[in-house]
């Protein structure tokens, strides 16, 4: 059998207080043609399909209308489980109901040990749960996830069909993964982690969580990665879905193309507002601009937004316009000392002569105009 | 055929703080009884499963645990619809998965006009909307929701199968209804209001909204009321459903027990706390207890609590300690008059010519000390 992987819609997130519903939109109707162009037998979901557990309405609007379009429109199966930007309960409203349809959405750690067969594979599915959950079902005490999950596989593995694959889907930081900015760590202090010889059992590990598909580069334990950058830290990853063929359980790349891609561009804020520069650009792509002006620009980000209405961050690379006259904590700085200080902020160079005689003459007439009054 | 009508759940809804979702849980399950002893073909539900748009998780796992148990675990069809409380798409999360084993949750105006029927009756499901959703639908204007709901009406009928009673299931303020005060009216200005004569068409219609069952008292168009006291202004309201039988379309009545009962007691505070008094009280209603005391009674709510948990309120049959002092808004009161006041507030006896003795000269000792100082 095939199936697709893809985990972290994160339906309802923000990027840098941009609304990324028709960026979702779009790349789930791509993940829906790749499933029917590659003629899988399942959709896998590993978790996190909401960004937060009590989504917005229009969250909630696109993720029902998505799971109806794939599975009563399209008629395919779906595997999928709750993450931990979901909120188990809410996500489980209808559950019982989508498993007449093969659409198996599992978010109570009990239900991990109810595999589904679909055709020569056994697919196990293992939502997001802190260390409590298990404890609760084993009425066992675990120091730390890693132990937790151990014990749950421990506790699957005599389920095991030896005729059939077998195939978690599950939402951990396994370790060794590589993170980037826009996950929200599932714990502090270390604890946090599920060792990756845990998964030996399995043919093939479908993970959600971190959100580069290269987070586990080799092997048959895999994040299939956000199907959007969630962060400027994923300006250069490529992102996609893994089509699975359980003969191999070698996963292949399907990659997602943005509706809306973050870029980046060094140039001086003249160049970025003519149009014989920008005419090529995609305006409309989420933009990191890289200024090389030091001076300081009246309106700045309304001038740039008037081109470019997506800008994530302005950066200065010549200046340091963001950090000024922090050295003026103390008092007894002279108006000639702070002036020049600002100046070398603001423009990276120090007074001429000339203007450090203008500087003094002029602050000479404003002291005497004061002892006048 | 026969079916159970009720409406109003408003899972999660606190009654003066106090948390009902125990209550609600205990009603449902004798609903469920009620429609298992009466062998009815389907359930009804009038609208406001929930109390607000986004409930709280605990009133989305009632109510995902009740649906699951009525309609997977029981096999009883169920016919429900969304009202003004209730989030349309949140609440519409899994409904074209429900339809699989008739349960069927309507949302939205245009499924409206997809009636179901069971045995020899159709109904129509009409959700709560604005007057905006018929505009969009029938691309016609609609200065109020009267015209608004005539049209819909218009539109339903040529879909009636002649050989089938009618039965509409929706969710208005119906004119000549009786207001409770845990309803949230519509729409200010009159303009809520659907003609009691529109409902001609139906053999019976199930309505939800009012929380009395005595809303309309007579005929074949009903609220069922809420299944639990949601006002004090509800304490002598017999809370039930009505069961309805397709051949007469007359319905009868089976009330429900609430867990805890709203009740109402007179008596001095003394007897309140004794325990001859309280011992053949129901001490864990939610009471509304009416004190025949004058005095001020220091650190009352908590002595009152440690005997009764729920107060809803506390309120002074002879005195008026709950508006004290609103005489004195005027600065020129002297002190005599001041105190002479409060002291009739608080007593409601006036000052004896020995206490206004005692009165003048006890100002008379402060003002002199003030003066020395």
């Amino acid at each position: 059998m095939r199936f697709l992987h893809t985990a972290d819609w994160h339906i309802g997130k923000k990027l840098h207080g941009y609304d990324l519903l028709a960026d979702q939109k779009d790349s789930i109707q791509q993940i829906i043609a790749i499933a029917e162009a590659e003629q899988v037998d399942a959709i896998v979901i590993a978790g996190d399909l909401y960004d937060r557990s009590v989504p917005a309405v229009e969250a909630v609007e696109l993720l029902n209308q998505s799971l109806i379009e794939i599975n009563l429109d399209k008629k395919m199966p779906l595997l999928a489980i709750s993450g931990n930007h979901d909120s188990s309960s809410r996500l489980a409203t209808g559950a019982p109901w989508f498993q007449q349809t093969d659409f198996h959405l599992v978010t109570q750690l009990k239900q991990a040990f109810e595999p589904v067969t679909i055709g020569d594979t056994q697919f196990f599915l293992l939502p997001y749960i802190e260390p409590i959950a298990a404890r609760l079902y084993f009425d066992e005490e675990f120091p730390s996830i890693k132990e937790a999950v151990q014990r749950i596989i421990a506790e699957m593995q005599p389920l095991f069909d030896p005729t059939k694959k077998h195939v978690l889907i599950t939402h951990f930081f396994i370790a060794g993964g590589l993170r980037t900015e826009s996950e929200t760590p599932l714990e502090v202090g270390g604890l946090n982690s599920v060792p990756y010889e845990l998964m030996a059992p399995f043919d093939y590990v479908a993970l959600g969580h971190l959100h580069s598909k290269n987070a586990l580069k080799e092997g048959p334990v895999r994040y299939s990665g956000s199907p959007l950058k969630f962060s400027l830290s994923e300006i250069n990853d490529e992102k996609g879905v893994w089509i699975v063929d359980s003969d191999t359980m070698l996963p292949e790349f399907r990659p997602l193309t943005p509706l809306r891609d973050i870029k980046k561009i060094q140039a001086s804020f003249a160049d970025l507002l003519h149009p014989d520069f920008y005419q090529n650009l995609d305006r409309e792509a989420f933009w990191q601009l890289l200024l090389t002006d030091r001076a300081v620009i009246p309106n700045m980000m309304n001038q740039l937004r008037a081109v470019y209405p997506y800008i994530l961050s302005v950066e200065r690379v010549n200046g340091r316009e963001s950090q000024p006259m922090q050295q003026f904590k103390k008092r007894e700085a002279s108006p000639q000392k702070v002036f020049a200080t600002f100046f070398e902020e603001i423009t990276g160079d120090t007074l001429t002569e000339r203007q450090q005689d203008w500087l003094d003459k002029g602050l000479q007439i404003a002291m005497d105009t004061e002892k006048r009054d």
